[in-house]
């Protein structure tokens, strides 16, 4: 019965999207396809307004073998100043976090490891909001985390409810279905966010509890779609069934056992997300996401449902299995296999940071750059992918181009003139948005920095825009809400 | 028919071994186990030849709950110069690295992180002595390294024979169990090399070819055993066999499709390893180990024949299936889920390292060290825990202790009097033998306080060492052997 | 005869200069006082046009003794996201050169440093462009590099003409008089640049040659003004006269013996120098400037007339002593007393950069990021402190603000509010000016970053700016200006 | 009057020490001269006994043009594992104040900078054991520091009384001398104290108080010799003379008002210094020494009365003026010049540690390592440079060798061969003995590595040691007297 993905659904995983239609044939991109030169790229810029650069880039075309200069300084493309590092995720790390982290291996199983994790297990909580949950830090990606999640509480074949509204979603069911469960797949037109009437339905409707569980990416990256899962009502229906020990509603009829899987990635520690208020079961994110870390580490946070729900799961795991860890937490040693040294103290500096601003802090941080960015985008008079502002994100905003124009063609540009790192549109909106990450450890005039070029690349690429609009917008914003900062008052 | 591993046989997953029959009951340690300070270490250290720090110690008893420094210097365990670091890994890490790595993320998406990705994949094929490899380089450890190889070349209740001669090996043979192989254990004393012979026999004997995998660990880091894959005559019949393509041998009987999967960990790009001479379908090891990087980085590589396995293969994976490595590959962006950029940048120059120096000079360093250690390890009068000289290894040493003597003790007393670090003996040798770790980027004047340190130690825990005895041994056998480096000729 | 400074005349030195007649009686600030909070402050914004933040200011005047967090995280005032370094020094360093530098010391004895130091006195020459000259890495700051250049070439008594254009030109000729010799001072209003005719005319009076030196300062820092040692016809006489050697002109009666010294701290390595095209004697820069290094190295480099001086100046000077460094260069060594190790690896990663980047496209950046900090102060509405258009600065800009404002605390908000860190005004020009560092490794979207936050500080002392108008009027000429990156394209 | 030192004293600057009588003709090396490969080293080589190596060696000599792979990887000579480094500075950095040194620059006139200052200049007075001593933390190495002492406090043409007993002394009284000062010098054989009776004759002979001040160096680092400032009975007269504020002796004949400097550059925070009970006036180190940073501050501490001092002094100095550093302190922005951020995060970061370890602990820990050097010197039949116990220095061991080996070809074979980084013999010393720095941040079982290195070293160069015996004798001393390490018990 479970809801089979076409081959076509995961192009993102790189099958080639169709040329855009009002477009003029550039190449097409996704996340899985790095940015490279278009065969088209000078004919199609001679045909924009001219500016100086034009033969500059046209010239350029001819060294397209570049020789990077790969050894000598270890970097493949040096531009003068710092990057201005926007995509969402893998995002800027603080000074304070890569000092810590530079540092030579230790023996993990001296007295000072354990210690070490012991604290970390008990800070990381924090940004889970939860009291009752166990931690687990993964060696792994966002793509391990969620494999954590699902093998260690399900079974071959049970039946969960999960959501497609953008790529991130749509790979994660695509994960569901290749580990063998009955996906039940919700699916949103790219844009918009998980269908929660629709869950409430079959939830209502799944009186024999065939429902193993509720799978949902709390804010879509490819899209910048955040579930609500706070405020909706709906939601907070599903919630009292998903999880009884934290009911809110008494409506018997929703009463239901699913398990209730979160993925946080692009939200925890830059959203507000509280596991043990709504009820989540498995919540999880990545380093490398608003914790501001190298990528390495998977961090997944079970409910005491959840952990129960291991015990008696039977999908084959054992790097991922809980079960090694929590043997370990009981001896004290915390560690079934070698943990990265340096994530370990990078994550306690990342944690100390986000707890010296404040975790609400960080997150009001976060709306207000979220704000300011879809106010540029408005100033643009450009289209955020976001069906409704309800479903605004404040870590991620993916901006709708013109037709006429390719939005990977955007992302390039910034990169090769302007050293900006965007975000490309993937699968079904390759080509049609680029995506401005606003997450973890930046500003304010990091993202004003971020807007200004945008605004030049879009003059580059053709659109109309005025230089100085979304800055302004920007500015008139931020000048009004930004708060002093009180290290320095 | 598959072997089943006894709970007991995983005890260095964190059951406590028992008491030592000789010894003063003191606290069993093994991997699973940090070093904690043994209850009866007081009374035990009294009744050792006095020293001024034994009351020292006593006193100590009382500061067991020491507060850590954590937040000032993000160190929980503030000593004086450096740390010598002699467990089997994680190893040293060259500053040279530390720089590398030393650096903000960057959009894994860019142009630039592909191009580095291609030249790492060409690179790291050197290290594994191959040229028709398939290497994947994997956001997880060892462990997952392991379950990379067997899920993506096996199908559920495919009969292997997997060997078991240590701790590692033994917990890759209950990975092997709990993914659903039948696995046909072959077990050795610990301190034997797997016993090839029966292999021999197993393979000769199976002309249904029922057995669809030869699982081996080249290097057994909990006894200091290598498996010699090179020389040893019955394993080159069983290379034949294994591998029909490098077959080197024309005995028809053993022709035999079996995958041969070798665990490198602890060898490779430390010890002599030919991946395709040998005909090896998969191979793998850690970033943490000789390649002397943080840990985090599985290095995987797969033979054609592998890869072909890899196409039908039934076990469950997604994060560790290889095929969507491949689909990236073809694409050119490399990566299905976001790499840690400092590791890559990391093994950029681990491996300019090590190709500066030459890799066949690595190796003939570490024969040096191993050499020397087991030089030290004879003048002190103490047994090398490997049985027989075919099996030393040249990238650890575990070393027998007497029987009055708890090797743990040994191993918690150079950490916390010398700021040495040793290995611990592990399950069934746990308090017997204490390892030093002697490979990755280290040289001879470190080995040579390492071994300075052990002898103090020695004395400490009321063994009768000579002090300098040790060292004289190996700095008679180095003083003749260490090259001039050759950047400084 | 030499002019005499009066105490006053250094009060940029530390006395606190006279209150603004216009201004609210803010707290007067120079370089020489950090920006403390003013006691009036919280009066003062609230008779600002209001926004929220208002109130979060008068409160938090409570926490005016908040305790620095100072030992957790080494940092005394952690704000989220990274600092907008925009005062013109020390100023931003290239993560490849922190890298460079990441390193434990090493013996300056062995045959490496040697080696690397021959090198890098090869190099540095380059951005002098001289062939001629000798150049002296000093363990020193500007302030000695100004030192090493007179004592080394001068005798107490020496009559030199020098120029008071802004404060450290004024720190120059005050340590000239301190250092004893005979300083013939010609002064400009702040804000214009060096009177060269009346050097033109001392020097055709000086038929006795009285005149040992010129000293100019290439760029004023506290003022953005950069004397134009290039084109400037009585200038190109003066060269004539100062320099026998590179004589462009015949004039003749032109021709005099003085030496001719140059600080080009504030403009070497970011706008163009020519040491032996302009038949400069020593020319000076720090590493903190626009080599983007940390502070800690004076270079100074000597033509072959300034070293045959050297040989008989009298000045006492040991530390600062030529010899010293001209006897190790000799023996092959280079190093009279111990460098920094890790500063001589910086200016090695600082140079490839420079380097690869190529010089003069150094210098065009810098042109590109001066003229649009001055198209964005044009659309503000304010004032160049530069009073005519052939001094404009490209390292550095100073803002004349409106006589109701007070710069300082221009600078203090930017700094509290915005993570931003913009240059005092000093001296004659304190709470008059604030000024914004353009040089070193930054790049255009960093600039507009630091554009769009003094727009809004702007907004919050109450000039009625209109936001995102200097960076509109900035982005408008960049964006036809900047070129793409060459390894990128 | 003063002793003029002529140009042969002087060598150790440059000048080439005469052949050793007894030698081989090797080519002389010192301080001045880093270590070359002599021509005639594969013929000496050849007549040492046979080791597999010298036809290496010989072979090797082919190579000395040998191209350094500069561009690379920034390292000149990279080998494998970690170089010991054992030179008497600049020594062994933490990893803690490399982490703290590894950041971007920042404003220095932010409020942080001077409250980080401030923290400092309290801290730094502990090492120095002062209360009423006035800190100044100069950009400078330690010869600038000496200048700093000594143009503060005395007026050319000043008498003063100086100790030549080595490189370095001879050194700082090249230094007063060239300053211009009437240096009284009081010369000693190398290897030697000071003599202080001589001096004890002087001053009380100094009726007219000619003497205006005595300079020592505390720790002569060229012969390993230390000037028992502490418990000398004559030193304790002087003493009471030097600065009557501290006088513990009551002879009124001695009264005398000269100023006491003590050069600590290679004793403080490693040897016990005690400022104010031992009545010192001006006291100053390096960085580079004990306190294990980078080389680039000179720290001075100057005691009421040569702040007094200061104030007539009539030498010429800026840059090293105290009054300029005094006039900031007043106005709580500390700094007259730009201070590298860097070096005050270090320094923060090293007192830290070293006030984390105790520096008591940090003084025993010196007593130690000093003690288990001269143990092993002893037991490998090798003399001290240092002729009698009572000077035997705790940072530096002098060796000599036998007269028919040249100790530079120690230093030199311990680079190539074991990265081992030993001081060389300076001046009358050069090729007589080479010196083992045991100072900073190091540990027993690194200087067990460096010993066993230098007995490798020995019987490379033909000197019959006993392999193994220093490390023995080393290790006897060290097991019975290394303390636990406190946040380890």
């Amino acid at each position: 019965m479970g809801y089979i993905l076409k081959m076509k659904d995961l192009e993102g995983g790189g099958v080639v999207p169709k040329r855009r239609k009002g477009g003029v044939g550039l190449a097409p991109t996704n996340e899985g396809v790095a940015y490279n030169l278009s065969p088209l790229l000078s004919l199609y810029l001679n045909l924009l307004p001219t500016s100086y650069f034009l033969s500059l880039m046209a010239k350029n075309q001819v060294d397209v073998n570049y020789q990077y200069n790969v050894g000598a300084k270890m970097d493949y493309t040096y531009a003068p100043g710092r990057n201005h590092l926007f995509v969402p995720g893998p995002v800027n790390i603080p000074d304070q976090v890569l000092r810590a982290m530079n540092r030579n291996n230790e023996d993990y199983r001296s007295p000072a490891i354990p210690a070490l994790t012991k604290t970390l297990l008990e800070d990381v909580k924090k940004i889970f909001k939860t009291t009752s949950g166990t931690p687990f830090l993964i060696p792994t990606t966002g793509t391990g985390a969620w494999e954590s999640a699902l093998t260690n509480t399900l079974s071959p074949g049970d039946r969960i409810v999960s959501f497609i509204i953008g790529q991130f979603s749509l790979l994660w069911v695509d994960q569901q279905q290749r580990l063998g469960f009955n996906v039940d797949v919700v699916e949103s037109e790219w844009g918009y966010g998980a269908d929660l009437e629709a869950l409430a339905s079959k939830l209502a409707a799944d009186s024999a509890h065939t429902i193993k569980a509720v799978c949902i990416v709390h804010n879509e990256t490819a899209t910048g779609v955040t579930n609500n899962l706070a405020s909706n009502d709906v939601l907070n229906n599903i919630l009292t069934v998903a999880n009884d020990k934290f009911a809110r509603l008494s409506s018997d009829h929703y009463q239901h056992p699913a398990l209730f899987l979160v993925d946080g990635v692009s939200s925890i520690c830059a959203l507000d997300f509280r596991m043990d208020e709504w009820g989540v079961d498995v919540a999880l994110t990545g380093s490398q996401k608003a914790l501001s870390l190298p990528t390495g580490m998977g961090i997944v946070c079970a409910s005491p449902k959840a952990i129960e729900a291991s015990q008696t799961a039977k999908s084959l795991r054992v790097f991922f299995d809980w079960k090694d860890y929590l043997k370990f937490y009981k001896m004290g040693t915390y560690w079934p296999y070698t943990p990265s040294i340096q994530l370990l103290y990078g994550l306690k500096a990342a944690l100390d940071l986000i707890f010296e601003e404040g975790l609400d802090n960080v997150i009001a941080r976060h709306t207000r750059l979220g704000t300011a960015t879809r106010l540029a985008v408005e100033a643009w008079g450009l289209k955020n992918c976001t069906a409704k502002e309800e479903w605004f994100s404040d870590t991620v905003t993916a901006v709708v181009v013109p037709p006429y124009i390719d939005s990977s063609e955007i992302v390039r540009r910034g990169w090769k003139r302007y050293n900006l790192s965007l975000g490309l549109g993937l699968n079904k909106v390759a080509g049609k948005v680029f995506r401005i990450g606003h997450l973890g450890h930046v500003n304010d005039l990091q993202l004003l920095g971020c807007l200004a070029g945008v605004e030049m690349v879009l003059k580059d690429v053709g659109y109309p825009v005025k230089l100085g609009s979304g800055v302004a917008a920007a500015c008139a914003y931020l000048q009004n809400n930004i708060p002093m900062i009180p290290s320095r008052i």
